[in-house]
């Protein structure tokens, strides 16, 4: 991956969230002490990118029984999003969070000398990944996808376990990979928009297994780790 | 309780959350219907606030053992409170939340013509009890506290079957009460903050049984509603 | 189209510029004349949408070859576009120009009594398109896409004579002609993401051919208008 | 007090305001010399926090003779603690005042680089000392509450010649001089709700003489002052 | 004048403050008892416009010896007008003041809907009139300049007893008389910047005595007042 | 000029604009180079001010035939200005732009670490020339004017061949050519307003050719460059 001044970190709710929806203490604990390590012996400056989980679910679900459009449902996913950024910066910065709502508030805070932000969501009807890529984009920086696989797969490892890990996949191949619905969930995490941002900037993005979130950090400091290349 | 124009309600936990701590759906389905049914007919207007409930303690927990500060947890509380105040305007108007941060923004939500704010608390070291004893002072209006109990009563009806009902108390008798420590559970609503700000502005403040939420809106159209009326 | 209480109009750049870039006076002219008819007549509300059209894609061209990476390139396009919402403004509202930078302004400035909304992007990576579905799924409203031609054809009208005006098309049978990439030009108006939008959340969306500027609000009064319904 | 990184200094009434209310010049001239002085040589930061004075309460007293409410008056005797802050801001940067309206805004500057942040009130029914209680709080720094007597004696030193400074006093200590009544005049400084805040978040607390200005200086770095500390 | 819908009301500083800088409570009282009659039974609206007096001046010359460049010191006057437009507003609507910042702000409170909007300076450099001139233009309306003299006359009546007052005045012999160093204390209000704006405009001016405050209200209804119509 | 620590940089039009109204981009790039470089060598900073030029003219005469007010004219006026200082900040940061709206965000900018920072206007009734001596007061900093001319003249070049350019000129010099209206073009970029604030806080001025804008850096590290100081 290369030294990385300027990274952008989506963590993936399988490795964040227990299932009934709270963050998963253990993980936040060794991910905050890796990020201390790596700011410790680096210049680089992150950006972590965390979704809403169950919770978000939960009042989503709740918001659509009770009448609620689809737009402002994903508002509400992305005020659970926030609150689980917020959750974060407490714990690494113990002082009040400062959480961006908009890509102009990540510069701002950026600019203002923070060398880690956490965000949640950023608008209605866009992934997390969408709003990562768009991060990173922005910050002219890489991106890194960390999830519950290695990466990406030639095709489903769950049903077929003839499946292998591709180093590297260009945008186009997974675009077609979509088409054919070939792929199966853990692509989930990436979808028609995020490709579209990753194709026209050339965002160096890399999918990796974000446990134990050393990988993260190791892909960071441009150590070899287990992975996928996306080319743009 | 006499014709409300300008209202006040602080929804106690108990009312509004699941153990597990999600929003109860029924209560919340019952308490927007009496709501519209109440503006339909009368020129009321209601600052509705909301506390975090059980989701409020689980980030609160996991950020104390995380080592964050008192006053950022309550932070984190506060959002969580404004996450329930998010969903319940979302399934009141159906469009994206606006939901206060400061006193200032409830009177720019007020004074840019809504008729019900929802809201959460406003800053940490501070009950929902008194933000909304402060929200009702600054809006000259009544506040009402719904909660899981007929009012406030002479002694602790759980362990005091003798206990009765108090149709009226005034702040100094409450402070009595809090400094024997002879009050339990169903009084720790209203805290020594809450009662300054509610006798220094004589704050006409009535505690009642939110459940049916119909109670509320009987108290706020002048009829007659078995509760506690606490004297400035 | 039947009384649209709360509409979002999207004016086409062919519409509304001139080929050097800036605004049409005709076109605004007429535009805000039939806008103020409407709604002297109506108890509607309206956001119109428009984008950067020339002056914009001369900054962009120029920050490109100044080597500034596309998301900020996104940024300035943008600005252009909120610079033509904020003419706009001024010339029907003959004061400063309040114009949204979220989602979440659109609708304090309508919470705040505004009957007209003008607004240009809000964020990069997303096209002027996508922004108005985003605004009307939020508004549970409709959404005019004006252009320069009749609706939305069987084919290209331009390469193929035979092409007829569709009154009706399933978002669905919409994908399956972008991907066959047999569309042209006028298509260019709706991509994939505004697509996702209008689908999830059965936004009415109507196509038909803004000039005159007549033919929108005849649409919005429930008139019969040539043009091209998308059914989610 | 040991070497104080983070620390928030309160400064009372009566050591910084002339009895007609405008600020003392030579005290303010003293305090910013010591200040400089001290920055020169650590790498501390400090919040200062100020009050009203006589201002202040001419401010308040016309509004409640034209009928304000006790809320809204405090909102004016804040926004006068504020034009206090902002005049030392300009006497200490001579730039245009940056003054926080949130306990959030406090955090922006200091995340910003800031080393100096000047402030008033935050919140209605809210003393300064809890307001730079609950600062303190969320900075995990340390409070010195500089006011016109050596610290806090064992009864009001005025009435009773036999007073003795304490050196230390416990918070529930405090609560019980406070429920007896006992404590008079300089004790004001401290309320019910600062100290929870110091009790809950142990802050460390020193009440000193704030006049000569030195005074705080030394204690904040870390040399012996006569004074108070209040023990969570 | 002519039933004004929209006007500015310059309120001179001799009109508003004791000597020693306080608000006239008389003063205040009666201009709000006015202000209310004449909303009572019109649908006009009116942007009040207040100075710093006396406590401004202190300020600024506190900042100006411990050496605050000007720009800065005017900030300081500009906070202090905002806390006496703050006083009003709060005796007015009681509750939190909302006090615009920017020009855009003032537009942005008349578009929620206040009928009353109460300020003071807006930036640096520009003094209270030029800045009521701004607001008036901005909004298409009128601006009553109130003073503590009957309008303009063709010399300073204190020194010269056969000065008269002027029924009309243009802007270019305003200019004139401004050249000619002929005019004095009573003209200081208007000053070049002020005539720009006017004149640019076509603002309707109207300089008028402030005392009592009926004059000016009656002025607001069109009746005949004595005073001083400046033309553009 | 002497090595200018904070220095306010105002770009005449006609520097930084093609005829038809689009950014020059040998200019910019040429500045932004020489911009790096003064960076890279020195404690230096500065903020760029930047007019609307061609396009604002565009806007504004379109809005005027729409019945637009001069106010709110030169509201779309500042709009563009700041969209070209968005552009250069693009093309220097290569990041979304972060663009003042008040004094105060300049200073808040500036706090946050930003060593540029890029403006446009302000306030409608203010040249842009006014905006940059405002800034320059508040920073304490210096202020050259880069025009197409070296500097000013004893009269017009163009139409007295004999003119000279004066190494130096007073405030009170250039108030009186100003009013024997003897001055022409090249003095249109000082105004009255301007005149007032470089008088009163005696901020020196240097008005230099800005064509190669080396001059203008060579100017910033104290070189000797032909062009005229404005003496307050």
């Amino acid at each position: 991956m290369g030294e990385a001044a300027l990274a952008v970190v989506k963590l993936g709710g399988s490795l964040l969230f227990e299932d009934e929806g709270s963050l998963k203490e253990g993980y936040v604990r060794g991910f905050l002490r890796e990020l201390r390590e790596y700011l410790a012996e680096s210049n680089g400056r992150v950006v972590v990118v965390v979704g809403g989980g169950r919770y978000a679910r939960n009042y989503i679900q709740l918001g659509r029984r009770l009448g609620v459009n689809e737009g402002v449902l994903d508002y509400l996913g992305i005020l659970v999003s926030r609150l689980n950024a917020a959750t974060m910066y407490a714990a690494f910065y113990n002082s009040p969070p400062l959480i961006p709502e908009t890509l102009l508030d990540v510069h701002k805070l950026l600019a203002s000398g923070l060398r880690v932000v956490f965000m949640g969501g950023l608008q209605p009807g866009q992934s997390t990944t969408t709003t990562a890529a768009l991060v990173a984009e922005s910050l002219n920086g890489s991106l890194i996808i960390a999830t519950d696989v290695e990466g990406i797969y030639t095709d489903d490892p769950k049903r077929n376990p003839a499946a292998t890990l591709m180093e590297r996949v260009s945008v186009e191949e997974l675009r077609r990979m979509f088409q054919r619905e070939q792929v199966a969930g853990e692509y989930r995490m990436i979808d028609v928009l995020s490709l579209n941002v990753i194709q026209r900037s050339k965002v160096k993005v890399f999918v990796l297994k974000g446990d134990p979130p050393g990988n993260i950090f190791r892909a960071l400091r441009g150590e070899r780790v287990a992975g996928t290349f996306i080319e743009a």
